[in-house]
């Protein structure tokens, strides 16, 4: 059995020095002519040579009248001129083609006397006054731009008033996308299991878009090598660079490869960066001839690091200059010596510092590419940076938009969506909210990682939650609690409960298979703590180990028949239509750093936990009570 | 006769006000469904919620066997588990759905024995272990993107893979633009004397699309007042915003205000902005009607300031947020008191200092904000700023651009322009030129205010050009001459020379009309050590104080007829198709900081001035001598 293992993959640095060696298009470029109306952001291939001169014609530049300068010499206060109209003057107006008798212009205001007929000036007209001269705008056979300019709407005013119609400008290079894979479908309704959306091509053609290309999507060829060489044989004759997306299946990768083989060179297969190795290069007709890897996050990465430069290069479209920012890291980030790694990571701006807190590293989780701010690069051969080390951040949202943000570290529950969706509306930057468990949310809160941190964890020697937390953890901080909601926690069970579970105790007494929440999740200690009540040894219970993030996902999980029961809220049970057990209510709060209640963003989430949108979107949810939202516990009154 | 006159124009933050206050787009919204492939860009109206899990089914994560996890738990080094395909174990690649009866994937690494039928193991497979579960990167019901996001490809892509094809998005406002004036024509083939070409529309149009608005232009109306007003109405009809494009008559604008009140409200006419003053707002059908002025840098200048926000709150599209910078100017900015005044300037990088060098302040002069890097704005009610002043900087092409730039302050020639093109064609930024003549070009390399000065005059006690300057006036400076090229210089009159001009004296002699160049210029310096050795008193010459600041203007000049003679280079003559009597020759060199000479830009233009691209350009243009170019004469060497 034949399998592709990247023994030698390429350094990212050698990869791109491979491409820049073979494909050549910073030295050469392709062009067309459009009409200049049509020219906004495109690339000027030439400078650009006024026609016409603006104005085309000597104009009077205020309302008043045309004279002969000569005839107005001798004015003077105390030597009136009078002068008659079509002999001595003509009436003009602003823009007015100066008559081909005159030489200047006497503004309105200027006239002592103005009759229709005749006018009275006290002072002598220099020559030229108040005339706009032919080409005092653009003088014709002056540049207007020149090449390699992006065209603004300016220029193209300037353009258009030179007399210029059409221009030359670099063409879009077109970039063929043929998306490969017996699995892939190209609409939800084609759904069956295995199968998997094409989403990769239509972020590709958005890419392409972006940087200034023309994409040509092609529909999604089966793993069959005879139709996927057809396929790419006809993309190499219409595209100016071919972009194979391979599928998720190991056969899919190796038909690409051997594909390129075979009507072209292969420059390098295997790429010695996270995520994105199984990358392929290759060359075709002169053109490049690229093979992604499946996984979402894969894709993006080699797109944006290896294939960017490469229609940049070709449509001269430069990037926007990202700015160069650094922040402090939160958690300790392990790489590995093999490769370059890209991980996503979250930011925000609490106090002084930018914090950066690491997201998901797997290859397939569009989402946390989605959710990221930023990228932070850990170089090959380092073993990752300790947590407090300062790291540099490719940003990947506007920091406008980040900076002004709640930063909010803890537990996760499908509220927080919602505070951040009013927030939002009412024209706030809105949360960015991080799952990492009511205990995580309080050491983020006591290291200054984060403004706000949700929390729900019972005090067992009072059963009053959360407040036990600000003097037990956060003694030296300046904290406050912020009331939330009640919830309702449970069993999340199959649709009409067919293994008839009511209690956890059926769940270690009968073997049924559990989905459990991470360590240190508000829901897994009261599971923990359900379990120690009632004498239950939590590793008796099968799938105990098996840790998901989110509510979400344990109520996906037992959507998916792989788990029996997970222990969550009712309205993520709700949300996908299963049964749920109550066990008990708890109070889901917020700990929020004193200085945020001061703030504009604080007060906006404050005003929104009293809102009347809030309580309706809260009780649409289901499984919520709303007691006290948006009151204040100081730590003495706790 | 009635005329406008704004006696008490609105300061700009009460028309700011004023528009906030009318249109409350930030409050509402008009909303329509797009396909997500085409949302590329677009605002999202309401949160994205995934209509599918991705992946829609448990797959295996690597490329190896299946398992049910409860058959692996003996197996250990010390004692090997041998498993039988289909029975315990099933092939699975990448991304192959997890066979139903099995709960985890053991890699193909990990495989001690691998035989198609069987295979061996040396220890347990965790459960879920090298599973990708259902939901793992997206779970149905999670939310993909909040509203009020502007969508990325990423997100593109993590919509098509939550199942979802069509999203609701913020419609884009439809921008109506209605160009008036009897002298605008479309098109150049329609030039008569007085016409105007429809530039500013165009430009309006561009700046919708920029501000992510729908632009619709409608054909020019002439001064017409029915006319007019049934277009304004149909365009009130069909668009969310109607923008009437003033022509240059006084008649157009008393035209747009009297419809404005006649069909809706007038909200202001007149700003004490400058350029934009005779802007008028007004409201109709609820909608913002208005009348922006024809001169093109006010119409941009109202435009970007007044317009754009109302556009960008009804597009929900930010705008990209600017740099805050500052420059130290190196003129005086004298403004009046009465109006917030933009002033374009010209920006670069010289030493430690970032320069600003004020352009052209006619509302006329289209190019002024085409070669602008940035405009300074001086508040109401400041007499201006002194040179040397630190002021803030609102930039209007990228920094990275005008960084990078070599600054040249001096005397102008064709040939700067060409120097410009070739160092960009060869990958530099350029240049960025400021005509002030020679001396000005001297006083500002001795400021330290620009890299490199083009410089041509005449010692006239030894006959040679412009080394003497290094020890005359810039004796404290590290600077060098680096040779440019000989030019000839002389009388540029009509074709075949209607009057028959031969020499200085005819002009004096004759009467005949002369426009000259600005104060310190080389050419007029030239010019008035012609005249002294002929003993000819200047100002006895006509129209010696008619001033332009560079050739191309004053061969303009003549060729419009409003001179009958200028001085200048045979390259500007030949350009228009003019006739020239050659006086003499003069060397045209570049002063260059002795820095400048080691930097890349600096290697670069002194590269271009010894290419062959250079000698085959300048020839074609006429009128140059190329002796030495690039040849670099020290302060020592003079």
């Amino acid at each position: 059995m034949k399998r592709n293992i990247y023994l030698n993959p390429l350094s990212f640095d050698d990869a791109q020095n491979c491409i820049d060696t073979e494909f050549r298009f910073k030295e050469n470029h392709k062009t067309e002519i459009i009409s200049v109306e049509d020219s906004l952001g495109r690339i000027s291939s030439s400078p650009v040579i006024a026609k016409l001169s603006n104005p085309n014609h000597n104009a009077a530049a205020m309302d008043g009248i045309s004279v002969k300068s000569a005839s107005t010499h001798e004015a003077d206060p105390r030597n009136p001129v009078k002068l008659s109209v079509d002999i001595d003057f003509k009436w003009v107006d602003t823009g007015d083609v100066l008559p081909d008798d005159m030489d200047a212009v006497i503004m309105m205001e200027d006239l002592s006397e103005a009759e229709q007929k005749s006018v009275v000036i006290t002072s002598p007209a220099v020559p030229w006054q108040h005339v706009r001269p032919v080409g005092e705008d653009i003088v014709c056979s002056e540049m207007i731009i020149p090449s390699m300019h992006r065209i603004r709407p300016v220029d193209i005013g300037a353009m258009i008033g030179g007399g210029i119609t059409a221009i030359e400008v670099i063409k879009k290079p077109v970039v063929g996308i043929i998306p490969s894979g017996t699995e892939i479908i190209e609409t939800p309704d084609q759904m069956i299991p295995g199968a998997i959306l094409d989403s990769n091509s239509r972020m590709f053609s958005a890419m392409v878009s972006e940087y200034g290309g023309t994409p040509l999507r092609y529909s999604p060829v089966k793993d069959d090598y005879k139709l996927l060489k057809e396929a790419v044989i006809k993309a190499l004759e219409e595209c100016d660079l071919v972009i194979l997306g391979a599928g998720s299946s190991a056969g899919s990768e190796d038909f690409s490869k051997s594909i390129i083989e075979e009507i072209g060179t292969l420059l390098f297969h295997g790429i010695a960066i996270k995520p994105g190795k199984p990358a392929i290069f290759g060359k075709a007709s002169e053109k490049p001839l690229i093979c992604i890897p499946g996984y979402p996050v894969s894709a993006w990465i080699v797109f944006d690091r290896l294939v960017q430069p490469l229609i940049r290069a070709m449509s001269r479209v430069k990037a926007e200059p990202k700015l160069k920012r650094s922040g402090i890291l939160t958690r300790p980030l392990v790489s590995s010596l093999k490769h370059l790694e890209y991980v996503r990571v979250k930011c925000g701006q609490v106090g002084e510092n930018t914090i950066v807190t690491p997201l998901s590293r797997g290859a397939g989780i569009t989402m946390s590419l989605v959710n990221a701010d930023a990228i932070v690069e850990v170089p090959r051969e380092y073993e990752g940076y300790p947590a407090g080390s300062e790291v540099p951040l490719y940003m990947l949202k506007p920091w406008e938009e980040i900076s002004e943000r709640l930063v909010s570290i803890g537990s996760h529950d499908l509220l927080m969506d919602i505070i951040n969706e009013i927030m939002i509306r009412n024209g706030s930057s809105g949360l960015s909210s991080t799952h990492s468990g009511t205990m995580g949310g309080v050491m983020a809160v006591k290291r200054g990682e984060c403004h706000i941190a949700p929390v729900h964890v019972l005090n067992p020697e009072n059963g009053v939650y959360n407040t036990h937390l600000l003097k037990q953890y956060l003694a030296d901080n300046e904290v406050v609690i912020v009331k939330g909601i009640k919830r309702v926690q449970g069993l999340i069970v199959a649709e009409h409960n067919p293994e008839k579970i009511t209690s956890i105790t059926d769940l270690a007494e009968r073997g049924l298979s559990f989905v459990n929440r991470q360590r240190g999740a508000g829901t897994r200690i009261l599971f923990d703590y359900l379990c120690g009540k009632r004498n239950i040894p939590a590793d008796s219970i099968k799938g105990y180990g098996r840790e998901m993030n989110t509510h979400m996902s344990v109520a996906q999980a037992v959507l998916s028949g792989t788990a029996d029961a997970g222990m969550g809220v009712e309205s993520a049970a709700r949300s996908m239509g299963l049964d749920f057990i109550p066990i008990g209510e708890e109070d889901y709060d917020f700990i929020l750093r004193t200085e945020v209640l001061d703030s504009e963003a604080g007060q906006t989430f404050l005003n929104v936990l009293c809102s009347e949108q809030f309580k309706l979107e809260v009780n649409r949810l289901g499984g919520y009570i709303l007691d006290a939202p948006g009151k204040i516990i100081r730590k003495e009154e706790c």
